[in-house]
């Protein structure tokens, strides 16, 4: 089996029977423990997360914007979390990038080779030039923002003419730079209404999924309708999980089996 | 005179009687000096560059990927860079955010007070929800990526409904979000025979204008059409600036002073 990034994620998420990604945004002011005010015992604190939860969680996404907030320092604390996953879960950068080729191709270096990782999501606006240096490796994943989670996406994903949504015209886009089988998009789990109309462009992309949770979006279509035999969704899941309860290991863990069963429950086959 | 955005960037502007804007995005692997190989010579060449233009130079735009690329320790440089700038000149960071609102209050946090930019680039695919949270304080100023310079520009943002394109949807959107006077636009220079349309419904917003130089965009069309008594365009030269002639700091000053004269050519107003 060739180890193209759709493979590895299918892989990794068959051995764990589970679509869940952690989204890792944890934010110092909002901890509910108040032994954790620095960044040190922060970095103790996800570790000891995501050992919690390794096991049923294929998938983890930091989001820059919650480490970069604290500089350089908050960036080796990103860099530490990648190393310490170690190629246990497949690891997300969140960073939502995207700029002309010579600049992207910079990113792209950061990412995958300084950072190491495995996929990271990416805006669109300035079309295919500012995608492709992300695609080289086949085995980085890349996901595309297509109808995102929030509530003014519709200020512009929805535009219309020549019988497409400007969402639409985004997937019909992956599809066309998905050569190496390593681009997917990003549908939020809030818009379900629009969900069949992505499936109609570009029926067998991967996607990552936001939404659940603090956003409540709809997991049951967001599940079955990303996930086939030639195709996965990737439910994610952030504050829900991260804050569960009173933030205790056993409550974070506790609420991602509760997520990983409600995602399976809406799995309708077999792997 | 209010002290936002726009203001302090009208004020400098004319004080150094420049629009010119130059972009900080230097590649160790490119450099021509041999002595300049780790990034401690490259913080050192780099403010004397600062010191070397700083007359002339309103506007200063570091891409954050050259130095997200050397992980943490570029980021510290980055900081360094803008702190020994110190309100000389106006410091735009290019790093092209955007996502939910709860992430982008985080990136601003980063961009605006960690980092203490001026202002920042922001992809609008997301809409208005993921750029109010950057407005917020009318000192800071936000471009919206609008018209970009690349080829593949035209992938999404020509898309045409409702007798409008997408660029002039994000116009749109950026002069409903101006209520600070802290909000512009990114235009590319290469983009000529379109930046009628943009002033069409938005006539008075503030343009960054990349495209220049390397990527051979209309100089005299850019300045002409985004300059007068209330609009701004500011002209952005990289790589045709930073690594002139043999990359001394004769070289890059004589770059500079020429940009600068060729853009003041074109101003036919005075200040």
């Amino acid at each position: 089996m060739e180890n193209n990034y759709y493979n590895r994620l299918r892989k990794i998420c068959t051995t764990k029977h589970s679509r869940l990604c952690i989204g890792l945004d944890f934010d110092l002011e909002k901890m509910k423990h108040n032994t954790i005010k620095d960044l040190d015992s922060l970095e103790s604190f996800i570790k000891d997360v995501i050992d919690s939860t390794v096991d049923l969680c294929p998938v983890f996404k930091p989001n820059f914007a919650f480490y970069e907030k604290y500089g350089p320092p908050g960036m080796t604390l990103l860099k530490n979390i990648v190393d310490y996953i170690d190629n246990r879960s497949i690891v997300i950068a969140d960073a939502k990038r995207g700029d002309i080729g010579n600049t992207s191709k910079n990113y792209a270096e950061s990412i995958f080779n300084y950072y190491n990782f495995d996929a990271i999501t990416i805006s669109p606006y300035m079309g295919s030039d500012a995608i492709v240096p992300f695609l080289d490796n086949p085995e980085k994943g890349v996901y595309l923002l297509c109808l995102t989670s929030n509530k003014s996406a519709s200020d512009l994903q929805y535009k219309f003419s020549d019988q497409t949504y400007l969402y639409q015209d985004v997937a019909n886009l992956a599809s066309s730079l998905n050569n190496n089988n390593n681009i997917g998009l990003v549908v939020g789990a809030t818009k379900q209404e629009n969900m069949e109309k992505i499936k109609e462009v570009a029926p067998s992309l991967t996607w990552l999924i936001p939404g659940i949770g603090a956003q409540g979006g709809d997991l049951g279509q967001s599940v079955r309708i990303s996930n086939g035999s030639e195709n996965m969704g990737i439910i994610n899941v952030s504050r829900s999980i991260i804050y569960a309860g009173n933030q205790s290991l056993d409550d974070i863990r506790d609420a991602a089996v509760n997520y990983n069963q409600q995602i399976n429950q809406f799995l309708d086959y077999n792997e």
